[in-house]
């Protein structure tokens, strides 16, 4: 490759990075007009809603509305960490030890729903100690398991596809990808999907779907959660099975993104989005420099990256 | 490496791999204990409050039970897609440009706190196809961004450190993982949590500092966001300048992660925990096959994984 032709390339790869840059913030702003175009109204209209049926609770009683919103003030703050007035909802606690698994789970797999929150100062400090442990830990349990998985689900599925039906190796690939996204949506979103809105009276498939999909994302919104619902039967056995699903779910959902990876590998995408080639060749392409001094591998890199100062080391040029 | 050596090895890693998983239910059953004995008393203690409240509310007026609970609710119902029944809080509305922005970007980079979440079935629906494709474009920017960062703010003071200081390789590594940490937890989590405490005028520093690790670790748990307080002077700005200061918070996390994965890799912490040897030489360490016959990538993997009998086929045997 010639130097003017890197220079050029280099250049392209810079403008690209900035028009990322760009249309991300432009994703953002048009994210945002649409849910306010969509929301606002909705959120309107129960304003309204609201607003009349506090006005006739005022007018049917003798409460005055200073009481009134004193009260409402303590209800909803004691509301925001999961204790409700309702009389139906003070029956079960949210810190018994099914539900205080279920939040330990939230915590380190960083779904966060936020229904229950911790309420005292020591449990604030723990849950930052505890997910400071926990995330990593969760990943790695995660990528073990997806790293045995793949041999399973991605490996040996193209090595049929190739085999068996004589596939090319990218249409193998891509084959396998789409079926293997096909299968991950259907038995972990549709088919939990139709399970939730069965299990939770007053969940339709949308907003089930949406839980679903909202949780193996990590979001995790907290608007539905499963077995929060008064009078919930089986309660902790429930709790425990909606944890196992989100492992697993997880897992799925890691499995389709390690295999994109792989198939964005094949397909030359990641060399591509990674915006500098010569980057991708040094760090993660490179074998670690096992032996010989430090000086030959930086004079290399110098020659790949004439335009990059700050490029003279990295980890690989480090002995191990 | 002797066959029986390599039985043995892979033994012990089998084993490894299940006392990992066994270690992680501890882990999790560890904080759920936890979270119990430490929250359950601060709930009690809340609980019984609010019954007194309710009690002392329904003896001053002349409301009975039946039409405060139908009341209450709904005005928790509508609490929970963020519209309150206070008179300080019916103002400013969630859905505004300024608060749809904070939402979109909570949601793409999967931080999703749920203080505000989406009333309309056409919200829903909309969020999920958002996310789809906000959550990778997002971690697309984030590694672009870092990546450059990586430059910056590890090869260069590694560089320095070994040749100025004359620190050896493992050691100057390590000094520098320590000092990024520092750094970052000064920058994006002390001084923000010093910040936020400022500004918000219920939060504690603990609370601040929880409401920080909690968010740039994606959690979101949604209980302290800022700029929600009723009367919130410059709302649209503060708003902004949070999500501002959430994504270059979570590109400093990405940072470290990333300086942690390459410090990890440099002392053979990467191989140890990937659990498989065999495998990581196969998929991450051998350079992919450009040309040549499948057969005999495969040949090779099957003679260096002889306990594996799905381990045949691999993306690197695929000819690009």
């Amino acid at each position: 490759m010639s130097s003017s032709y890197k220079s050029w390339v280099l250049l392209a790869l810079f403008v690209l990075f900035y028009i990322i840059y760009l249309l991300y913030i432009i994703y953002l702003l048009l994210g945002a007009l649409v849910f306010s175009s969509v929301e606002k109204p909705e959120e309107e209209r129960l304003r309204r809603e609201l607003g009349s049926l506090k006005a006739e609770f005022l007018n049917q009683s003798c409460v005055n509305i200073t009481s009134l919103e004193n009260f409402m003030e303590k209800v909803l703050r004691a509301n925001k960490y999961g204790v409700s007035i309702l009389y139906n909802s003070s029956e079960s606690s949210n810190w018994d030890l099914a539900s205080s698994l279920f939040f330990a789970n939230t915590l380190v797999t960083t779904v966060g729903y936020g229904h229950t929150t911790p309420l005292s100062d020591a449990g604030k400090a723990f849950s930052i100690i505890y997910a400071f442990l926990g995330v990593p830990f969760t990943m790695l349990v995660l990528t073990a398991c997806v790293q045995r998985l793949m041999h399973l689900f991605t490996y040996w599925p193209i090595y049929l596809c190739q085999r068996r039906v004589g596939c090319m190796p990218r249409t193998a690939a891509m084959v396998h990808f789409a079926a293997l996204l096909m299968v991950v949506v259907v038995c972990f979103l549709v088919v939990p999907a139709i399970i939730f809105s069965t299990i939770e009276e007053t969940w339709s498939f949308l907003d089930a779907f949406y839980f679903c999909f909202i949780s193996l994302c990590t979001i995790g919104l907290g608007d539905y959660v499963p077995g929060e619902q008064p009078g919930q039967k089986l309660r902790p056995l429930y709790k425990i099975a909606v944890m196992v699903y989100l492992f697993v779910g997880l897992m799925a959902m890691f499995l389709v993104l390690r295999t994109f990876h792989k198939l964005a590998d094949l397909q030359g995408l990641t060399a591509f989005f990674q915006l500098s080639h010569c980057e991708e060749d040094e760090e993660d392409k490179e074998p670690i420099v096992e032996t010989g001094p430090d000086d030959q591998p930086d004079a290399d890199r110098a020659s790949c990256k004439p335009l990059d100062p700050t490029s003279q080391v990295s980890y690989n040029s480090i002995n191990r």
